[in-house]
C-alpha cells in the first residue's frame, strides 16, 4: 500500500485528514476530486490556502478578525454602538450577523471559560471587554468622531452549554457595578422543536423563560 | 454579511465548499480551523494542494496513476502480470491493494458506461484493456524482460450497480475469442450483514452464487 499512490496524492491525503471532520475516506475522496480538476482550480484552492493569514488583523475594538482595524461593523457609522453583543467564537457573531436583525456590535471572546483545558478569563478578551464598558461609562453623553460610545447593553450571547453560561456568569459578575444593562439570549425549545423530544433542562428553561402571549 | 468577515477568509470558504460533500457550514469551520493553526502547517496543506498533479502520470499498461510509467504494481517482478483485476477508479484499485491478497496487477477503466452522462466505452480504457490481452495473447509463453506477458485470467470489479455491471458485461463481450478466463467478483451478503435487512436482488445473488460448504 505504501508506494501503491504517488507520493504527492499520499502528502495531500495525509493534509487533509487531519482537518476536523475529514476522515480517511473523505480525504481520499478529496484528493481524487482534485486530480480530475482542472490545474487553475487546484491553484486557487491552493493559493487560497496559503494565502490565508495575509491581510487579516484583529479589531482591537470587538477582536473580531477583520480586515482593517477598526473592523467593518465597529467602523460603521448606521450600527449602534452603544448595544454590544458578546460571542464566544468569530462564526457565533457570522451566525447572528447572517441574521440580519441585529444593529449592535459584537465583543469576541475567542473561546469560553474551561478549567479542564486550562482556559481562565485571561486567556479571553473579558479584561478588553471590561475596559471597553467602562472607557464607555466615562462617556459624557455626547457622540462624536473616535471617541468612545455608552454602552447600554451588553448581550450576553455566549453557548447554552455548561462552560457558555460559566462565560455568561463570570462577565456578568465582572460588569457589576458599571452602568450597563446585562442580558442573556433566551434558552428555550428551538424553533420547529418538540416539546415531547426536548431534554429537561431546555423544557424548564423554556417554562422559566416563559413570557406573555 | 458580504464583508463580515475578510476577503482572505471569505475566499477560502467559498473554495472549501466547492469541494464535494462539504457544506458551507463544515467550510467556514475548515476555514476558521486553518486561521487558529500556525502559519507553517497552513503553508504545507496549500503546497500539498499546488503540488498536486506534480510527477504524476498514468502508468500506460494499468492507468493507474503513478510517479513513474510503468508504475510500481506493473513493474514489480513478484506481482502476477497473467492475472489483470479490472476496476472503475483509482480507489476501488486502492481499497484492493490494502486488502493485501491481491498479487495480480490492475486496469483502471476511469469510470463505467453510463449513457445517461453519455459515457461509452470511448471514454473508459476498454481498448486499451482490449489491446493489453491481444499483446498477451500473441504471447509464445516465454517470460522475458519488456514484454507482453500471456493473461489468464481477467477479473471484472466493477461495482455491483446497474451500471457496472453493464460495464462487466461490455468487457465480457469485448474479450469473447481470446484464450482468457473472465470471471466476475462474488456478489451476496457482506460479511458481518443481515439475511433479515438484506434487498431482494443481493438476497437472490446470494443464493445463485451459493459454494459448497
Amino acid at each position: 500500500m505504501t508506494n501503491f499512490l504517488p507520493k504527492s496524492i499520499r502528502t495531500l491525503i495525509e493534509e487533509f485528514s487531519r482537518l476536523p471532520g475529514v476522515g480517511p475516506k473523505s480525504a481520499q475522496r478529496l484528493a481524487m476530486h482534485l486530480l480530475r480538476s482542472p490545474r487553475d482550480k487546484i491553484e486557487s484552492l491552493g493559493q487560497a490556502v496559503t494565502g490565508l493569514k495575509d491581510d487579516i488583523v484583529f479589531c482591537e475594538t470587538c477582536w473580531n478578525i477583520a480586515e482593517k482595524n477598526p473592523c467593518y461593523v465597529c467602523d460603521n457609522p448606521s450600527r449602534d454602538k452603544s448595544l454590544i453583543c458578546v460571542v464566544e467564537e468569530i462564526l457565533d457573531a457570522v451566525a447572528i450577523e447572517k441574521m440580519g436583525e441585529f444593529s449592535g456590535v459584537y465583543h469576541v471572546l475567542h473561546g469560553r471559560l474551561s478549567p479542564v483545558d486550562g482556559i481562565g478569563p485571561d486567556q479571553l478578551k473579558i479584561v478588553e471587554l471590561v475596559k471597553r464598558i467602562e472607557n464607555g461609562s466615562k462617556d459624557d453623553g455626547e457622540f462624536s468622531e473616535g471617541k468612545s460610545y455608552k454602552i447600554n447593553e451588553v448581550i450576553l450571547a455566549t453557548n447554552p452549554s455548561l462552560e457558555g453560561e460559566a462565560t455568561a456568569l463570570y462577565i456578568q459578575k465582572a460588569l457589576i457595578g458599571f452602568d450597563v444593562k446585562v442580558t442573556r439570549i433566551a434558552r428555550g425549545l428551538p424553533v420547529g422543536g418538540d416539546v415531547e423530544y426536548a431534554d429537561e433542562i431546555t423544557l424548564m428553561r423554556a417554562m422559566k423563560g416563559r413570557g406573555d402571549f
